[in-house]
């Protein structure tokens, strides 16, 4: 049985933590590792926002926002209220009061000299997820955009201030080439049998966790399956801007182009339904249906995953 | 008319906020500068909070809690209660979901390099406090309190988490003879006409400001009215542990004791109707009903007091 092997999984934010969540549901937590993207992660007001890790935390702690996909359910914003009505202070991201508490903490703690990894270690354990979550550095990799017509961008300054409007002309993962890969992320991909690329933006919260230096020879240096999942359904994303961003990069907004670009990192593909069927040369194609709309969604993709894999003979 | 002049208060936090609200409705802004305590400083969960600077502010805006005479009204403590359910994390010091605004952009303003006295204007200003307000310093000067059984305690470990219930052997500023008295400070000292001591705590709030290298010879150095209100009344403080401290340092319980700890500092003593009738050398001194319970009574007071400077022929 496929869940009796050690699972990591690179993932990003709202797609990505979908099937993590399916995966937490039939995998025993001391074979699941999560490694999770902080490339989107920056400071404001002083606190530091790891928003993936937030995402991927509060959806297996089964607090996420249900409507959104990110932040705490049934929270509230007083603060930032206040900030505007008392302090003229125009918050163009969203921080709820509830949320607060967690950026409060990570930042109390990372001043006082935690790491990342243990502070994603210890705020995960609190809130009840059992999987280990370990960001993928713990060094600060912050993802740039150019834009076309306003230079460029932090990625939230991007993604939120102007939400993903501006044309891209590239993508840089700033600091990158000097980044170190954590010995839990490297004992974690060294130790695994299996690694899942979730359906997350490959450009935006794959791509960085491969540009760490290493990172691509340590994954394919592995003989065991290496699994993507399309993020991208019908010619389009499910949510957010894969698509538009594949468009402005020159790319086909197809499966297929994404998996061109994971190139030989994969050795298998899950491709859904709705897309054409793909030949891909040396790598393994299966055809699921990947849309997760409910938990019986999340559980079954990631059931039919680890039971196609499974199959391979592991 | 003494509201002519220009009128400094050394301030500490409830009790003095309430005689710096009535003078504020009868004094020009212009000529009306709080120098307020900063001993009470700390940091939380890493923000930083300054207890007496928000007590006087949010008095001086409007926006105080009435029940407690500090933070902001109708708060919520929704952060706070995310810590404690989520992170387990026991918070012993309150803080409002509305309050919390304050320090994170106060800690964020801070992080940038703006000075707390810079910070502490832009607030007040944005909040529509009118008069100057100025922190008395920019160092870090930490009231720590050596207690009998406790060792030596953080002042807000004293005053909030042990509900200042350990006896108090001695009372530190520490760091005190290294802070530097920011240029708005000495300023308005040397600008003062009027010099006015609020009925805050003497050890505690106004004893810190006093304990800057220089302040005492600043003060004494001025040949202007130099008053004092008495904070205690029949034999007691009106709230806080003026009273309990005082006895613990071996000192009567009376206002002639806060007279004779201030010195040279004072040429002039409010005293309390309530209170017996004082003789102090080369100090003149009144006596009015000190109680302010209400906006009339702050601002009754206030006027009572200025009247009674007006006449002495400043």
């Amino acid at each position: 049985m496929a869940v009796d092997k050690k699972i990591v999984v690179l993932v990003g934010g709202v797609g990505g933590a979908k099937l993590a969540l399916g995966l937490s549901h039939i995998v025993p937590p001391e074979n699941l590792t999560l490694i999770v993207n902080t490339g989107d992660d920056f400071k404001h007001l002083g606190l530091k926002i790891c928003p993936d890790l937030d995402t991927v935390m509060y959806t297996l702690a089964g607090v996420v926002n249900p409507e959104f996909g990110w932040g705490l359910q049934d929270d509230s914003t007083t603060t930032l209220n206040t900030l505007e009505k008392h302090y003229h202070f125009e918050p163009w991201f969203r921080l709820g009061d509830k949320d607060m508490a967690t950026h409060l903490l990570r930042t109390s703690m990372l001043n006082e000299g935690y790491t990342l990894t243990e502070v994603v270690s210890f705020l995960s354990q609190q809130i009840g997820v059992k999987p280990k979550m370990l960001p993928m550095t713990d060094s600060d990799v912050p993802t740039l955009v150019e834009t076309e017509t306003m230079g460029i961008l932090g990625f939230q300054e991007y993604f939120v201030k102007h939400r993903w409007q501006p044309v891209i002309r590239s993508i840089h993962y700033k600091g990158h080439e000097n980044a170190i890969i954590s010995e839990s992320v490297k004992c974690a991909l060294e130790s695994a049998d299996i690694l899942i690329i979730a359906p997350s933006n490959p450009w935006l919260s794959i791509a960085p966790i491969l540009s760490l230096p290493h990172m691509r020879d340590l994954i394919t240096s592995r003989n065991i399956p290496r699994v993507m999942v399309t993020p991208v359904i019908g010619g389009a994303a499910v949510k957010g801007p894969t698509a538009k961003i594949m468009s402005e990069l020159g790319l086909d907004v197809t499966a297929e182009s994404v998996a061109h670009y994971y190139g030989d990192v994969i050795t298998g593909f899950v491709n859904d339904t709705q897309n054409v069927e793909l030949a891909l040369g040396g790598i393994k194609t299966i055809q699921f249906d990947t849309l997760m709309n409910d938990l019986d969604d999340k559980i079954r993709l990631a059931q039919s995953i680890l039971d196609w894999i499974g199959g391979w003979g592991v």
